[in-house]
């Protein structure tokens, strides 16, 4: 590989870095010609096929049911949930088609509640038709002023889940299922490690009644938000029309949530928390390739040394395999090539040895190398891509870490990313604490869902604290 | 199942009975807002769904990978192949965004030759890099005056593959691998029979030099082009610049290729070819269920025969298989409409089943039923999947029977859906005979791919013939 194609900074100067990686390990390519919106490459869309096909079990599992609703939303649907209105700055509009100009203009999915809801108030009629819980893997659209692959973007994916029940805290129940998916795919299959808050009031989705949010932390030390659920109350319900007939055929309005997985913003989060000096580093759920052989032998003697790298990677079937056949490329080439591209385990098969019926695996995390006997191989390989996994959890962990702060002092001068204190209020009184919180540069994230008892005043107004919240620099 | 939720016209009134299928067996609902913007529910999502991985599977064993280019397209990337620019009329275009008047129009993709090969003429350096062949699963949106569900759509959903080669006879060897493509998914997995055309001059895509594509013919007699696959020269190469240099270092204007696989159109005759005076019928391959198990009781009395049920549905769990518990539903409610949703086989559990280790299989495309015995049931049901199988390919084999006729008056009292003929040529001078079929409603579909010789003369003007084309009603 030449130096050119190759990750040219450290990570520790992290924006030059994070560019040139999701471009060099062939993710995206930013010339498209439109701000915002990317091409994805094949390395990127086998990840994210991945993590689509991740998420789409737990929710298959958890009663919700694929959809695919209209990219277009006509202007006026957008406008009939007041506070939700608040998105029009960010939408692109559709205004013509053919030679014609149309008589209304149509969004492009900013996201999808109106486009949804009004369908949901044809199809809820009675107390039987609930819970309805749907989903669709989709782009959406927005107007961002400042954008930045995978964390930014005029289209970015992400899946959508929408779900109506008959009360409030069925509806709550939901958030907590929604938590738990989150769990289950970002945590214990990506090892990324992310706190779910309660967003304070001032800070949540526009139209909802309440925001829970998963922060994950980048080394760049600042949060991203890579889920989100809400309560939407029955706001969405009211200005919809979706209600149902109780047991005793009274007419009620339903409540609501929405679940946001953020596809994109997990890619980011995959890149910058694992990846180093040298590029991606991939956890093994979604490496497209687990395990690349690269056969070692010297010009013209390859044929048996080949032969025997089919062999072994017969025996790793039940891996994601790849053998780098490419006769015009050096093995160093290769080497760094794949670790460029984060795949998880290297095993290096060269004359000695396919003879000694031994071979080397190297981790791409550590770089560690341990020989194995060949007949141990997917054993070997096996512990390896373990060892790789909660190598990978324990990095994202430790950006997580967090310390507590009683005074604006100890806040400033906290040394982790994340830090505990102590608010008056999550509430809109509470916002002009958070005002001068960002003043220094740090959001309030929100509490914790399991609610923490705050002892004695808000580290910013010294007033009675009510909540013990956390903060962090975010994007 | 009530009556109105039934289809109530038989499917001989094939236009109002497709109408009807299409919403009350839950694959769309048309009542959005927006001409031709469906919403696509569950049934249908999870089938469609099926339909993607079928053919992405085929599509990467054949050395295709995933990508995703933009949603939208610079005005100027359209215009720049001519005769492709002729897509323009049935674009639509996002002029603003926020509160601004955007500088220039983009385009929602009406198809992505216009996004993807100004990236290609970036990729493409060297002979190495060919052949180059990605696709993208994705919905296209064109402004269609008619519009139908599944059949013709402002928004319909399509994979579109496009690959780059080194010269013509290998972009000539990849039409021949789409095709196969299409007969191993749509042919051996979906039982839809199609005959596969090599269009007329007149009848190809919009910049391409060649287009062949599948026809399946439809019930009323009409075909349905379900894929394409276009043989592009180098057009486009041209107009984007994608070259790339030879083993001398000569510079070479690449070949092109671009398939597309019509998820929307393969919908449509899986509801029109398979379906029944009850409803959908679905090749067991796509059926989202593929047993239903229904449990039979009287009130009160379901404990016993329900734990049977997931007993037996225990020993099913290689096939899609779904135990009907409602309890509030009656089984005759619960026959209808899992025969309106198409699902494969019914198995019917009584009290006496149980007891006698019996049970009753009921196949949804003949109605008949077998007695099995609950031991060996997993053997029967797979043995009953198969024959479904076979049984809808024969019917849509027998859609596509073919006449040859001599003169226009044979053409004219053909009885067949496809009629083989002779024509003086399928180059631009056929056209002036080409419109002379038109008047009686005949459009010339094409010439086979194994080229049939032609004996004698035109059936239209008399000249000389030069190619046995194919003549049949189309949308």
């Amino acid at each position: 590989m030449s130096e050119e194609m190759g990750i040219t900074v450290k990570k520790t100067e992290f924006s030059e870095w994070y560019t040139q990686v999701v471009q060099k390990a062939g993710l995206v390519d930013t010339r498209y010609g439109i701000q915002g919106f990317l091409v994805h490459r094949p390395w990127a869309m086998r990840i994210i096929k991945r993590l689509y096909q991740l998420f789409e079990e737990e929710l298959d599992c958890t009663g919700h049911e694929p959809t695919l609703f209209p990219l277009l939303i006509p202007e006026e649907n957008l406008k009939k949930e007041e506070e939700h209105f608040q998105f029009a700055p960010e939408v692109f509009w559709v205004t013509e088609a053919g030679s014609d100009k149309l008589e209304k203009r149509y969004a492009l999915r900013p996201t999808s509640e109106t486009a949804i809801y009004p369908m949901y108030a044809l199809w809820v009629r009675s107390y039987r038709d609930l819970p309805l819980k749907c989903y669709q893997s989709v782009s959406v659209y927005r107007y961002e002023p400042t954008t930045r692959p995978f964390l930014r973007g005029r289209e970015f994916l992400w899946i959508e889940a929408h779900d109506v029940f008959v009360s409030h805290s069925k509806a709550l129940e939901q958030i907590k299922q929604d938590m738990g998916i989150c769990e289950k795919v970002i945590g214990d299959k990506l090892g990324l490690s992310f706190k779910f808050f309660k967003r304070p009031k001032w800070d949540k989705f526009k139209g909802a009644e309440d925001t829970y949010a998963a922060d994950c932390m980048m080394p760049e030390g600042r949060v991203n938000q890579i889920a989100s659920t809400h309560d939407l109350g029955q706001n969405f319900a009211r200005a919809f029309g979706v209600n149902y007939k109780d047991e005793s055929e009274r007419e009620q309005v339903a409540w609501q949530t929405t679940f946001g997985m953020g596809i994109w913003r997990i890619m980011a989060s995959l890149v910058a928390v694992f990846g180093d000096d040298k590029g991606l580093v991939l956890p093994p759920e979604v490496a497209p390739i687990q395990v690349v052989i690269v056969p070692i032998y010297r010009k013209g003697e390859g044929e048996e040394v080949i032969k025997k790298c089919v062999q072994l990677a017969e025996s790793l079937k039940k891996f994601r395999v790849h053998i780098d056949k490419r006769d015009e490329k050096t093995p160093g080439f290769k080497f760094n090539e794949w670790e460029l591209f984060g795949v998880t385990i290297r095993i290096e098969m060269g004359k000695r040895e396919a003879n000694e019926g031994k071979v080397t695996i190297a981790r791409r995390d550590t770089g560690e190398k341990t020989v194995a006997l060949e007949k141990d191989c997917e054993t070997a390989v096996a512990k390896e891509l373990s060892l790789i996994f909660h190598g990978l959890k324990e990095k994202s962990l430790k950006l997580s870490s967090t310390a507590e702060a009683k005074t604006m002092d100890e806040i400033m001068n906290a040394k982790t990313l994340f830090i505990k204190t102590q608010l008056c209020s999550s509430n809109m009184d509470g916002e002009e604490c958070a005002k001068k919180l960002k003043e220094i540069g740090l959001h309030v994230r929100g509490t914790l869902l399991d609610r923490e008892n705050p002892k004695g005043t808000c580290s910013i107004c010294g007033k009675k604290a009510n909540e013990v919240v956390y903060l962090a620099r975010a994007y």
